[in-house]
């Protein structure tokens, strides 16, 4: 008896016992367990620190029996795998991908045996799980009703957190701890010209928080393919997260086919900060890409006719009708309004400033017919994203540009129409092609049409990436606005040169982004991938272009330079206006010197919502360019410079915040001056109020 | 005193004076007059008796001021209307389109003076009316709440109704008074593969009805485009119908931008059955065609690899797999299951036999990759209508046919999920021009995708006109199965040479048609367009070809033929096996003789519900067909030759039911003999229960 009990025991504990995994560093610990009820659970430590308490796994079905409870573990296997890669672009050349990887089949017995896997793979900075369907008699076509993945924290942590939507990501980070989510939610939802929250707890992903005994811990998903977009909804009493998917028009959450997986639930720990903004592993995720040839995708550093019309100073409009049936109206017997930026004449003096100034591109918005009555109106056949307006002529500014070896970015604002989008799409790319465009800016602005479709579920995450891969059919880069917050995708599908999928600059001309958006950003919304947050605004009073907008931008003018090294991306634009940037051209300079490709980058100082200071390798260059931000408060960056070469002595170009300058008060007070510096230089530089500081190294 | 009086009753007296119009013989009359309460209504007598009583029109909105009440007449216009065309293919060459029009114009004070225009087209077989938003300051974009067209009827008349739906057509028509609806409704309601009944008193159009006192009443629509179908909701304790439009994914109705207008809605009226019959009133309320080029558009006689696999003798999939990825499977490598029956060697069988019969095409059903798990799955990506089978070769395939002078048929069943056909449709209507495909048979079996929207609503048929115009870029003819029903669009497109959009013949094998179905079918589906009916079944006990299958064919081997007359369509398949055909070719012969396209028709005689006898004279040729049905009650038909020439005889051979021939006991008991007419031959004809006659003359 005594012996069957110790057996009992034995196997008892081999059901429930725990399997752990570590990083390669061994900080960070993995156990995975069956509940007693057979529901999936893992828990996460670092240091011996807990980063995430036990949590359950699941996923809640409609038409098959719940993946939830009742599960054994029928086997679990352990890998390894240490490999670098090369990115086609990104903050440095190589990337090292390396984790110790768990791999859980369970399976339940009350659903004749029925199997899926879990995997984990556990990173030096952080864990990355999925769930993987195979396929099997049991299984085949299922619905979501709910993924049911819990990341229970260890605390009240302060969080950085934007309201849970299945429509936009265009909000304002609010600060705050996760318990006083609840209170300022109502706050935190401005609106937008499309929005759909979900609960008075839900928060969007990337989300970065620190505990308070300083862990910085950040939940997002890496590789999100047909699959819908997951939100968190906290449960305030117990501080747990739990999975919130988007739906579709029918309120379910996802249809899957064996074999099938998830996307990777990501999170990402550090003592540093500098750690999370230094993560790989979300692009490690994600699989290599099959592209053959990647010779046609290059970043790109580009102006555009888009600021006049986002200040409200020109119109993306031709004439000022209010309803417009596309491919009926002959536009050329309507009467222009006067303030259409997009014509031949206009357009032509940005590819001359361009080209004067070493750009490579000239992003062109307004361009074609339906602008009048285009958002909205929930309008189908609103473009065709073919037909120029009358006073656009695209074999004229094909040829001027190429004569001047400058690239036009082509637009295409679908306004949320996305069936009509599909059906021109083939067109519009060949246009491109014979019209010598190779990328383009795409935008999804207004509810989605089929109408009940939401921004982030699966079917528009399906368009997202069919856009994408249709388009490197085409040779072209994809710049999506308005689209899925990236997933690391762009390592499989490296012609996904941008996404905007935050609030972007445009903000700062409706109403402002607060001072300390961009110190928050990289810890959020670039996790996943590039941003094009078209900074380098000089002239910070919008009211400059527009007497009516009394909006302005919330940052020093210097520190519209740092930015654009603190917010990394391969597409960047001088998003001001030619007669401004020619009013400052020795700020006007680092821009011009930036580079938009690295060797590598480096922290040099990071708190998530006050400062950052990063440092930059220019590709293939013996340049290295720093940025240095400030929240609201004046700040001393301490600057190191070990990144550079030792033994060696470079010259510093530094542009700094004049000592009298204000984001609001003083904007445009700065000056440069160039200083040497050497591997062991230490720079204490100051930083006004939402100012920064810009060094360019040669 | 007196006279403003006077003056002000006139003034009243014209605001609400009634406007008539009456049809050119001057039996249908149309009044229309608003109410006290500004509300349009509209009345239609025939030969002075009450067709449709005092009924409401109006709009209900969801976003902008609704469209019912407040209303004064602005303005009314009149004109009239004698033209006569030519269609590219139909019952007759040539078709009159003779109408008198009131035109009114009606605007509401509280809404800024807001205008409307309802247009009123009187026929001598009754009326079309549609509603027109002009564009104005006060209209521009708008959404549909519901349609308030209201249909009072003059008494509980006898109707021929198919339960009210958003997603199919296939039920048996029960035929029942209007107040008996309610009670039969369960019962009507059988199962569906997609379907979604909406009220226990809610009918489909085309509505056929009878009155008491002798007077066919029938209700449907013409020219449905971009706006959702139209089924009728009744008020069983008032007999009136009001409409009911299918929703979208949100529950609304319909997205309009002025200008706009709705379909026609058509109210056919005659004290003879045969008159419905010949009506063309829907035909000539669609606008005429801007083809330039119809000579690639002709009327088709087929075979196909099809019935087999409807009744379960043979499998559209090739193999036995029930979870296909498509794409990735190499069906190459998969075990066949021996049943597929669209291979290259059967095909060229189906080949041979149309070659040596004179038929102009062969359908292949099952040809592409994709059957295995194509139904029920809410596939996406079902199918991608390029990659054919291991053993079906379309290279080889198109020679044979070609040497052969024979058209294979292309298939697209899309399973629903349109985003997925869209995507593919200019591959694969390429595809069919590459390999001498010039007509399509596409499909829509299950629950649309995107998921939420209805076969019915305003993007679906938004869609299904999309195919049509794009099949034309192509020169494609489309037959369209499961799609909405047609409202005369083939005048416009004269490339939609065929719907489905009711229960066919493959219902014979999935439990039976009643035999009273296709007695019925010309009063109501075949109002809008013609249907492909697919008949010519000989062997009508299905458990012949498949044993586990007890289903037969209502009707006997001789109604089969005559329905290849009073089933009109320019599309007609012999559906059975070539190896039924070739044991009954003496009654074959007459599917081989008989024409699909039409110089005149003519009603010998018909009672919806009961029986019908048409003749047709072939296009061109001095040859006349005559079909003969009835129900499943023995009948005499009494069939006049007045349709022929006078002063002429002529050779008419006749297929009959043999005497004791019954469409269970003894379906497959004919005779056939040959007789001398003239004009003034008068034949009595005996038709078996659930039989029919069918004549050839020459």
């Amino acid at each position: 008896m005594k012996k069957l009990f110790w057996a009992f025991l034995l196997l008892a504990g081999a059901a429930l016992h725990a399997q752990q995994v570590t990083s390669p560093d061994k900080n960070v610990v993995l156990t995975f367990k069956l509940s007693a009820n057979g529901e999936p659970t893992y828990e996460l430590t670092y240091k011996k620190k807990p980063v995430i308490k036990t949590s359950k796994l699941g996923i809640d079905t409609k038409d098959v029996a719940p993946m939830l409870s009742g599960f054994t573990v029928d086997k679990t296997e352990n890998a390894t795998f240490d490999e670098t890669w090369a990115p086609v672009w990104g903050e440095e050349k190589s990337i090292r991908n390396n984790y110790n990887e768990l791999l859980v089949t369970l399976s339940q017995k009350a659903q004749k045996g029925r199997y899926i896997r879990i995997r984990f793979r556990v990173f030096n900075d952080g864990l990355g799980f999925r769930y993987e369907f195979p396929e099997q008699p049991e299984l085949n076509y299922f619905v979501i009703k709910e993924e049911k993945t819990q990341f229970a924290l260890a605390g009240d942590h302060k969080a950085f957190w934007l309201p849970g939507d299945y429509d936009t990501q265009e909000y304002s980070t609010t600060t705050s701890n996760l318990s006083e989510i609840r209170a300022k939610m109502t706050t935190a939802v401005t609106p937008n010209a499309s929005q759909e929250t979900f609960s008075p707890t839900g928060v969007q992903t990337p989300l970065m928080m620190k505990s308070k005994d300083g862990l910085y811990i950040n939940i997002h998903e890496a590789a999100l393919i047909d699959y819908s977009a997951m939100s968190l909804n906290l449960d305030d009493k117990n501080m747990v997260f739990e999975s919130w998917l988007t739906p579709d028009a029918q309120g379910n959450k996802g249809y899957l086919q064996a074999s099938a997986q998830t996307p990777w639930r990501t999170v990402l720990v550090s003592d540093k900060a500098g750690d999370i903004l230094m993560s790989r592993t979300i692009y490690n995720l994600n699989e290599p890409t099959k592209f053959k040839d990647v010779s046609w995708i290059k970043p790109v550093k580009y102006v555009g006719v888009w600021w006049e019309m986002i200040t409200g100073k020109s119109t993306w409009a031709y004439n000022d009708l209010t309803n417009v049936h596309l491919g009926e109206l002959d536009y050329s017997k309507t009467k222009p309004n006067g303030k259409h930026a997009a014509n031949t004449a206009h357009v032509k003096e940005y590819i001359d400033f361009a080209a004067q100034h070493g750009f490579d591109a000239v992003l062109v918005e307004g361009w074609n017919e339906g602008w009048e009555d285009w958002f909205g109106k929930s309008k189908d056949f609103v473009f065709d994203f073919i037909t120029p307006y009358p006073d656009f002529d695209v074999k004229e500014l094909h040829r001027y540009a190429a004569s001047k070896g400058i690239k036009i970015i082509m637009h295409h604002e679908t306004s949320g129409s996305v069936r009509n989008y599909e059906r021109w799409m083939d067109k519009a790319y060949q246009f491109m092609v014979d019209n010598g465009y190779n990328a383009v800016k795409s935008g999804y602005v207004g509810d989605i049409i089929p109408r009940g479709e939401y921004h982030y579920g699966q079917w528009m995450n399906n368009h997202y990436l069919y856009a994408v891969t249709k388009a490197a059919e085409y040779k072209i880069m994809v710049n999506a606005h308005e689209a899925v917050r990236p997933t690391g995708l762009a390592r499989t599908y490296p012609n996904l040169i941008g996404n905007e999928a935050a609030r972007g600059t445009e903000y700062e001309s409706f109403g402002g982004n607060n001072a300390d958006h961009t110190t928050i950003l990289p810890f959020t919304r670039l996790m996943g991938g590039p941003m094009d947050y078209t900074p380098g605004i000089f002239q910070t009073k919008i009211s400059a272009y527009n007497p009516d907008n009394n909006s302005f931008v919330h940052t020093t003018l210097v520190k519209q330079l740092a930015l654009y090294v603190t917010m990394y991306s391969p597409l960047q634009m001088a998003a001001d206006l030619p007669e401004t940037y020619n009013k400052h051209l020795d700020a006007f300079q680092f821009i011009k010197d930036v580079a938009v490709d690295w060797d590598q980058s480096y922290v040099i100082e990071a708190e998530p919502g006050d400062y950052i200071t990063m440092a930059r390798k220019a590709k293939g260059k013996d340049e290295w360019f720093l940025g240095a931000i400030t929240d609201e408060n004046a700040r001393t960056a301490n600057i190191t410079f070990e990144f550079l070469p030792k033994g060696k002595t470079f010259t510093a170009t530094i542009y700094a915040d004049g000592t009298d300058a204000h984001y609001e008060k003083n904007p445009q007070s700065y000056a440069i001056k160039t200083i040497k510096v050497t591997s062991k230089t230490k720079l204490q530089q100051k930083l006004a109020p939402g100012g920064g500081a810009a060094i360019s190294i040669k």
